[in-house]
């Protein structure tokens, strides 16, 4: 339709249960492309019968030029917080693409390179919260891929704390990137 | 693809400033939809230039069944709280759609039917915060539609409260529906 294609697009699946706030991680992310890194960003919730069972998803498309497809249609990065939604949506990441796990939440692996990540538990023990595991779970996720700068996602993860939550969302943050970095070392 | 088709799909669109939470309003509406009513429901944010502008619109899509295409084609709803959201979405509203306006932001209006409200002048009065319009929106939205149940946008949106919110929202819904039932009679 236009010169401009996404060939350059990145299509990132977050998934747990409710009440880890991926959904909210997914608005965050979008918005950290789209707002302050000068992307381009498409962010979307489909709720089917699984949401009645408490499974929560977002999906996230990033890309430098317009975006024809508003779906993942094979994930480059699928960050899974649950056994449920690694279960669901593992087979769905490209063979080169990126799966993240919740090493405490996800005991049964896929026959495939996963990085493990004690997310939930860097949350509890950084801020006393296990709400703040998606926070954390972007610090990995940016960390890891940089599909977005850490500035940007620092300035949308501030924009959207509730107020009071600032300080400990930004230890979250950080948690999640010195998890990564510590992975590399 | 199967035997189940979206054609009792509803399109809504809500678009407003940055600020003015239509993101949340959105995905609180989905989560009404599909968490408390038992339909389907896809919810997309699409962020581009306009997002570094402050503009902000949130799609959802409700249906019995499956859901197809996650896209808005043509609104059958679009609530618009600021002129540039009027401006921009009102010629895809379907002939027989409702359009519904701010009516203290939306000053310049399109030549057709279109519902006007004080969504944000109803907000300040009735919680004295601003940011509240976007819950005025949805008990107007669903006062007006019955899109989903009163119940079950109420349950919603009170899982989305922040903590020492919910009367205020609670309120701001209210306020929502009274100037709908105000309008019918």
């Amino acid at each position: 339709m236009t010169a401009k294609t996404d060939t350059d697009r990145t299509e990132i699946r977050l998934a747990g249960e409710g009440g880890q706030g991926m959904i909210l991680a997914g608005i965050v992310l979008a918005e950290a492309a789209a707002i302050y890194d000068n992307k381009n960003a498409v962010q979307t919730q489909s709720y089917g019968p699984e949401a009645r069972g408490g499974a929560s998803k977002a999906e996230v498309i990033i890309a430098n030029g317009e975006i024809d497809h508003p779906e993942v249609i094979a994930a480059d990065v699928l960050i899974a917080l649950s056994q449920e939604a690694c279960d669901k949506y593992a087979a769905n990441v490209k063979p080169d693409g990126l799966l993240i796990v919740d090493e405490d939440q996800v005991e049964r692996l896929p026959n495939r390179p996963v990085i493990r990540v004690p997310v939930s538990k860097l949350a509890l023990d950084t801020t006393g919260k296990a709400i703040t595991a998606n926070t954390v779970a972007l610090g990995v996720l940016v960390g890891l891929t940089g599909i977005v700068s850490r500035q940007a996602i620092e300035k949308a993860i501030m924009a959207r704390a509730p107020k009071g939550t600032e300080e400990m969302n930004r230890k979250a943050l950080e948690a999640g990137f010195t998890a990564i970095e510590r992975l590399a070392h």
